[in-house]
């Protein structure tokens, strides 16, 4: 049984945990939440006031702090007394949390693989590279650590424990599609940080077949998904974090992650990129001045958090899992649906920000509880995903299957 | 009969002035370059050197001045003795270059209207805004000045008085028809400074129709034209300057320019001014560094000179023109076609800067004659438009007619 939890970070998911968290105090505890700029998290404690969010009286706290610097998170920890830490900062602080839950004895929850800054992108075995590291120094302090608890990674490979669990003796292939149907009403935005966004479609895209790494160009490779309500949407094989643990833990399956892209966002991502705007390398002007062309192209795109208010449509993330049950072929589709204009009407974020922002909050429910209490580093496959889904049913992110695969019979997952 | 040149300027159509009239300098004389920096003309001269241009032995010289400081070009062409100056600088300077002819009393020739470096684009009545307010003081003191002698506006402004001059009582219309298909190879590029290039898409289109001025969007009004040598091509309906002088010569008529434009170049385009990336106001980025958009978007294109090298295909650029004869409806289409290689082997530049550049010289070359020597302004229009044809056909521009319009039969201007 742990208490009181410690929000790292101020961004557009940071806002929509502290409003779960809000909601949800009555297990939670206090709720604190800091990051670089103090006025930041302020602005997110006065939303969740404006909606009312807490479930009953608590504290609600923000406090200014330097997530890359470990001893200065090791102190707010302390001095909160918070014994969960939800890190939902940028990607380059996750090493400094950890280390600071690992000196305090906190758990760690994140949504994302650490990143060097220095880099563009980095390379399999990404977990390996740093988090991993860390396991054993985890397990001997008895720290629990959750890594990539947000939706993708996070629910996405609880979708896949759950289906090979219930539906299969062996798995053949995981294929994880992520969706976005919804409309911001912009020419073009990006629903997270430029920086960020473009970063993950700039790199070679890794996956794992035939119980080997492969790789492919990024739109090199696409599939018209016909998803439930959403319909049929074509989505492109790309890289990303949860392949390297579901691949670890399952390496006899398959397993590729396809994300959904419109003509138009891959039209303008291209001339960006043909051109050489989405550099991080500095140019210089006929003028003289040193400029790195995707600072630019993020100075002239909508701030991601102006979309919310006007975001419309759904999102479709699920697993389509592959696999035998009594020597027979199975195929499952587990997956949730979210709706861009309900996550702005309670929360007051867009659809995107919801589904990565709602599953860390029902894992530190289960580390409050003891339920996902591990006292080592687990990846969310690793830990049971049925009360996981029973807490995100719970608070608004239903879980659903076609067994079957997506021609299948529809059904809560616990039906 | 004037003799001697002073070229300002030192781009890629003052490469092609400087070699063009090193090949005529028995009737140019002396042959001086000048711009803001030095070492561009004398990579101009070195070039000339390389092809051996000069017809005869004379004199080449290299020069610096800064052309927005009319004393100081007046004091240069007193210096060299020059009687013609051609002025193939930015558009930012033809008003000290023309005051400093005025001053000294040598011929003014130009190849595009004067811009205010302040404004986007101008709008019209264009010529009337700066250049022409100079005409009763070039008539007084018997100065020659000739506007927009290059090949748009230029060489399509004596072709459309040689079709009404030749073939028809009364003029209906002028269909100005500008494409360059010509391939460069790299994903993206401009043919001219993309400052100014972009400038020229950005503003709205200004064309003359029923006797008035009218408005329209850029890429409001595709037509595609069925061409000789280049085939079909479309062209959109843009502003030029030379619309604003013929419309003021033959107001009778309808008068409108056609850019060719692909598919290719409409869409990065496109982009690139929806996403604000071709915008001159600064915007700051999330570090706090002001940048000009438009300053990074050339800073990451390649540069225009580079282009030539690889540059093949064709221009075709031709007047479409429309009246009666003796109560029947006549239409007669005047072109040129040029060629990327045959002007990269000729002078080291590419097709677009050799239509550009060689008209000025055969201009100059009317002037040292005396044929153009108008001791007043002149539009290119207002002038004899067979003794520049006869040059043109000389020096590297030779003129066709398909009498009948874009299906007539075609033939030499002079068969």
């Amino acid at each position: 049984m742990k208490q009181n939890v410690l929000i790292i970070g101020a961004g557009g998911v940071a806002q929509v945990v502290a409003h779960k968290c809000a909601q949800n105090n009555d297990v939670l505890g206090d709720i604190h939440i800091a990051s670089r700029t103090l006025s930041k998290c302020e602005a997110i404690l006065e939303s969740v006031r404006e909606k009312d969010a807490m479930k009953q009286e608590g504290v609600l706290q923000a406090h200014q702090v330097d997530a890359m610097d470990s001893a200065a998170v090791a102190a707010l920890i302390n001095k909160t007394g918070a014994q969960i830490v939800i890190n939902v900062g940028s990607a380059f602080v996750n090493m400094t949390v950890m280390d600071a839950c690992i000196e305090t004895g906190a758990a760690y929850i994140d949504t994302a693989i650490h990143e060097d800054p220095t880099k563009i992108c980095e390379t399999p075995p990404w977990y390996a590279n740093y988090e991993w590291k860390k396991r054993d120094l985890c397990a001997e302090k008895g720290v629990t650590a959750i890594l990539g608890a947000g939706f993708d990674p996070g629910v996405v490979n609880a979708f896949a424990r759950f289906a090979i669990d219930e539906y299969m003796d062996e798995v053949k292939s995981i294929d994880i599609v992520d969706i976005n149907a919804g409309s911001h009403g912009k020419y073009f935005a990006t629903n997270f940080d430029p920086e960020i966004n473009f970063r993950e479609f700039t790199g070679v895209v890794y996956y794992w077949e035939d119980q080997q790494w492969k790789e492919k160009q990024m739109f090199e490779t696409g599939h018209d998904w016909d998803l439930p309500v959403v319909g049929t949407c074509r989505a492109y094989q790309s890289g990303h974090d949860e392949v390297h643990s579901l691949a670890t833990n399952y390496p006899q399956a398959d397993v590729r992650f396809w994300m959904g892209f419109g003509d138009h966002y891959i039209n303008v991502f291209t001339v960006l990129q043909s051109l050489g705007l989405l550099s991080e390398q500095p140019v210089k002007t006929a003028e003289g001045q040193e400029v790195v062309p995707l600072k630019v192209v993020k100075a002239v795109l909508p701030d991601p958090s102006s979309l919310a208010p006007n975001y419309t449509g759904k999102t479709c993330i699920g697993d389509l899992v592959k696999g035998t049950k009594d020597g027979k072929d199975v195929e499952v589709f587990v997956y949730n649906v979210a709706d861009h204009k309900d996550a702005y009407n309670e929360v007051g974020s867009q659809g995107i920000s919801y589904t990565a922002g709602v599953p860390p909050v029902a894992a530190a429910m289960l580390v409050a509880t003891g339920e996902w209490d591990a006292k080592t580093m687990k990846n969310v496959e690793e830990l049971d995903p049925k009360p996981f889904f029973s807490i995100l049913d719970k608070i608004g992110l239903p879980t659903r299957v076609q067994v079957g695969g997506l021609d299948g019979e529809d059904k809560a997952w616990n039906e």
